[in-house]
């Protein structure tokens, strides 16, 4: 039986370009005892995945040259020779960009499409929400009253965080990329303002909306979106990193001057926490979040929104696009 | 009753210079019910004065111009009309540069000089001794066979910092300026190495010393020497933001390039912790810390050095000697 792959051809140098990446057909091997043979349905397109193309110091190992590239995926049981699923069950999985897979049924989660859309599993109710979830609410620690702020707010992590933010009684405020995503984030999302960072107006926009100035500020962005935000934090204001996707091509540091005095000094008189984080050092926590976010989603509390590309084929493209914002709410590769 | 005290004249640019200072000798107010006359022993100096000396947003009130510097003091009660205290009693108070001062009596706290030296109230035992117990154990959270490296390691902080943690059973990595205070550190202190933040193999002399990089780091200084720590964190360290000492006189940033996204990046991808803080946000603590320390310093398990200059008119030149980092240990005036 063939299999057909996306496998990482080059390290992308800046901006991944397509010639980065290489489509392959293989046979996919036997299966074993205790295996299953997936088909994939979806495949989720996550900013991290730029950071495995490259082989710097990171908290995991880049895919290798040749490797298939690693990622998120719903797929459905083809074959199986393990007790614990069978032909038909859809599963959650992180097989990557391919179309079938041979791997131990062990680490699969089975997911009952009686509750909904199975794609959730890679958005809302999988990797982006229990992000959006543990960053916000066990490091941001946000209060009813206090002031949060999101960047990538249309994002699948972003766009959970703000409501969950809401649903916690702050006021909250989105920042995402253009009028329409601005437009989103408020009228469908129920944020109470949006700035748009490529506005020229970006930190008094910032200003404006946050009369109270900022108590969280959940991090997905970094560069000038940090530097406006940075300014208007309150004191004991708490900074969840969860990503810097303006940074993820960058070939060379910014110009000068060093403006790390200026975040130092900020986190000094301010008394600020920043906080790096993986979704993955919070997995403990994974019940508990399926349990609160699984019910806010069924009682429409929180929205999401899916971009979905038809296609394996589409994948590189779809890639690109999200690394430059072009997608609005969680990017899905249907297979 | 007349009064010398020492007043900012002018706000420094850069390094403060003796200009930006003026003695003055004033009439003291007559003594009101509830307030007592207070007589200078001990003028402390400490870093954080730079900051109240410049006008820019910071965590504290500046000193206005005209206005007596500020800083804690241990004082003698030479005529009191309250209740709680009567004369030749000693307190801790705040002061400032002058010899006498009128001022409620509440707020002041007896000392009793049968317990050990009233001085070790501004150092070891007081606010600079509580800043160290406080970041270290409330923020930095050592644990048993941790690395802990510190910044300004012979300074008041510093060297409680590390004295602290070595109690607690970590690994001690001072860094300090020059071979004398890194003898110092080692010699009378007990750390288990000091590397020179002057010699250009800082870097590689701070990996050498910290084989299993470093869990916990205590800033006091910024800069050069935050820059060599970087690297060297271990996932999940913790950085308790206390003083940025080599930034305090400077009159613009560093030159490029930006150095921050290396900072945000080590945040996320090493979930790193960074926290500033000021000892007056724990006070609720003070009880415990005194506990603790004036146990361990009556066991001999804290050391502490004292760097007394004589005289009010040396307090300038001490306090520009200090930024320049000239004193080992708790630098006083005795008047």
């Amino acid at each position: 039986m063939t299999n057909k792959r996306i496998v990482l051809a080059s390290r992308p140098v800046g901006e991944p370009a397509p010639e980065n990446f290489r489509t392959e057909s293989v046979e996919l091997p036997a299966l074993q005892e205790g295996q299953v043979l997936l088909k994939t349905l979806y495949l989720s397109l996550d900013p991290y995945m730029r950071g495995r193309m490259s082989d710097g110091p990171s908290y995991a190992a880049p895919v290798g040259i040749g490797e298939t590239i690693v990622g998120g995926t719903v797929c459905e049981v083809v074959e199986s020779k393990a007790e614990t699923l069978t032909t038909g069950d859809v599963v959650a999985a992180f097989v990557g960009w391919q179309e079938y897979a041979v791997v131990p049924a062990k680490g699969l989660r089975k997911l009952d499409p009686s509750l909904g859309p199975v794609s959730a599993s890679l958005g809302v109710l999988g990797m982006p929400g229990m992000t959006a979830w543990s960053g916000l609410l066990l490091l941001g620690q946000p209060k009813a009253g206090e002031t949060v702020v999101v960047g990538a707010a249309a994002g699948a992590v972003g766009s959970a965080v703000g409501q969950i933010a809401k649903i916690k009684g702050c006021r909250v405020v989105g920042i995402a990329g253009g009028p329409e995503k601005c437009a989103h984030v408020v009228n469908d999302l129920g944020f109470d303002a949006c700035v748009d960072h490529r506005s020229p107006t970006l930190a008094t926009g910032l200003k404006d909306a946050c009369p109270g100035g900022i108590d969280v500020y959940f991090e997905n962005v970094g560069g000038k979106v940090f530097e406006a935000v940075l300014p208007r934090m309150n004191d004991f204001g708490r900074i969840p990193v969860c990503g810097l996707i303006s940074q993820y091509n960058a070939t060379e540091l910014p110009p000068g001057p060093d403006r790390s005095p200026l975040l130092m000094r900020a986190v000094l008189t301010k008394r600020l926490m920043l906080r790096g984080f993986i979704v993955t050092d919070f997995m403990p926590h994974w019940g508990d979040f399926q349990r609160e976010m699984s019910e806010w989603v069924r009682s429409g509390r929180i929205a999401y929104r899916e971009q979905v590309v038809e296609g394996l084929d589409n994948a590189v493209e779809a890639f690109i696009g999200l690394l430059r914002g072009r997608n609005t709410g969680k990017m899905l590769v249907k297979l």
